[in-house]
């Protein structure tokens, strides 16, 4: 297949390389003309895949339009907050856009499957999402993940398009719930990271997220999704591993918020975006518009935000009077 | 309330710690006297809780039926192959006795409130699950519970007694369902274990969880337990800690199983049991009685019992053909 990827970030480039190796004929393009250099210079994203040698026959394009041009696929790994603006130019692509980006917009509510509905009206719509750490994919370790899509034809080719014997893809059809359950997910990364930040253990921080999945689920089911999408790889699955792994970016930028670090200081270290960080915003404003409580959410948005202290946040939250949970 | 915890390891003495400070009257029952010395003289259980001191006020009984005598709450935390030994002792008690270990009798497949309810028939029955370690309840560190019991009166009853400013109970009435969360998810920490002895990475691992968490569920519901309840802090909670957490016993159990160490050298290096390996086997033979597929469950059991390679299991259970998660 000919695929074009749009993003060069560590997603982005895992996934070029995964399909490049998977046979396909892979475009790359990234935002910016001097890292696309440096990856045709040295066949490395060293930035943010490190000691991964990338595919020789991938093709690198800083063109946007050239890019697209003549492709079947186009696979969006741009951050969130540039989703729109890039995704314009698919206006009249009519193959298969798949977002592996995890977001809601500001304002609008949407999940990036939503945007597109929007920039690429003529183009097929699915998301790619799951506990997948790029770095962890790019040195083939197994991963399993899901396409999701509301036409399960799609779904299944999207599936054959990214499997490989290390990528096990399953297909599903609530393509909202599987996007709710990536973007939401980050937000409470940053929750258990706060948690690990103020020294907390590992019993405050399972008791967190499990009433987090519970949190997700029923905002997703409010905004229309399915609630049990939440208990799979894309909700569950993917909340699970980057509120406990080292590895997660949004469990590491909460960790420092609970140190006492301020976000710019934060910020400026990132070589990579932590997504949690503007989907609390709108994380947020979607369950005021829905009238759904999410005390979790909530309390992330006023210490990101409204420069409540973390520490009187995590309080707020256990010293809620609680339902019963099971 | 006068309250006798049953068993001296790093759970039953966080407990009576719990219960003590919480003013209750707590005599501590250990089936080693000389245990039991060891904490009278040092005000300690260095081996199972160090660093930890024990309130000076707790009695330390030696003799099971002096310990009991007197009574109104037994909380019982002696491993589950002795849990029915016991427990024959409270035979004639009418109190409430809460069970918090973990396990399933191999042979019967009762739970531990299972067995209770034909060595202690007189007795109400609950039990206390979900994400604590120890060593983080001794130090006070924000945890959340759930006490169970058919009868909501006595969940309520068991939750006033523990409750603490940082000992959050929830209550639940799936007595069944919380305890079998709490003993299967021994068997996927194992399972989780290995796969990190065998060097896979956290979405591997991620994977497996989502999976298994499914299949307690279908082996829970198939015995009689609600599905919600694999949702909560007993199922989900737990869990996901057990297997994440450098604390747990029974993942760093699996860890070195997968690294290729032999059962014998791992028991003889550990201070505790880890029950996921007696409960790999009872899980595994109440699933064959139920007729419910648990192929996670399986390939433990196969690892553990029938000299199965590790990295077979692991094949086996990814090359498995794979319906859509979501």
């Amino acid at each position: 297949m000919k695929v074009t990827v749009l993003g060069a970030g560590a997603w982005g480039t895992a996934l070029a390389r995964l399909l490049q190796t998977g046979g396909n004929h892979v475009t790359l393009w990234a935002h910016s003309p001097s890292h696309l250099d440096e990856l045709r210079r040295t066949h490395r994203n060293e930035r943010f895949l490190p000691g991964i040698v990338l595919p020789w026959e991938m093709r690198l394009e800083p063109d946007l339009s050239s890019a697209i041009a003549g492709a079947e696929y186009v696979v969006v790994a741009v951050p969130s907050k540039s989703f729109r603006e890039t995704t314009r130019f698919l206006a009249d692509f009519s193959g298969v856009v798949v977002s592996v980006t995890k977001g809601i917009e500001h304002r609008t509510g949407l999940t990036m499957c939503g945007i597109l509905a929007e920039t690429a009206p003529q183009a097929g719509r699915a998301a790619l999402s799951g506990p997948s750490f790029a770095l962890e994919v790019a040195r083939d370790i197994p991963t399993a993940i899901v396409a999701a899509s509301a036409d399960l034809a799609m779904a299944r080719a999207v599936q054959k398009l990214f499997h490989r014997p290390s990528f096990r893809v399953y297909t599903g059809q609530d393509l909202l719930g599987v996007e709710l359950g990536g973007a939401l997910k980050n937000v409470i990364a940053i929750a258990a990271g706060i948690c690990d930040g103020l020294g907390f253990g590992d019993n405050t921080k399972a008791a967190l997220v499990t009433r987090a999945l519970s949190e997700m689920r029923h905002l997703g089911v409010a905004a229309g999704a399915q609630a049990e999408t939440f208990f799979g790889l894309s909700g569950l699955g993917d909340l699970m591993v980057t509120c406990f792994s080292r590895l997660s970016r949004n469990r590491g930028f909460g960790e420092r918020i609970g140190r006492g670090d301020t976000i710019p200081d934060i910020m400026a270290g990132l070589t990579a975006v932590a997504e949690g960080y503007p989907t609390a915003r709108s994380a947020s404003e979607l369950a005021r518009r829905l009238n759904v409580e999410t005390p979790i959410t909530d309390e992330i948005h006023a210490t990101l935000y409204l420069g409540k202290h973390p520490a009187l946040a995590l309080r707020d939250l256990t010293a809620r009077d609680s339902k019963p949970e099971n």
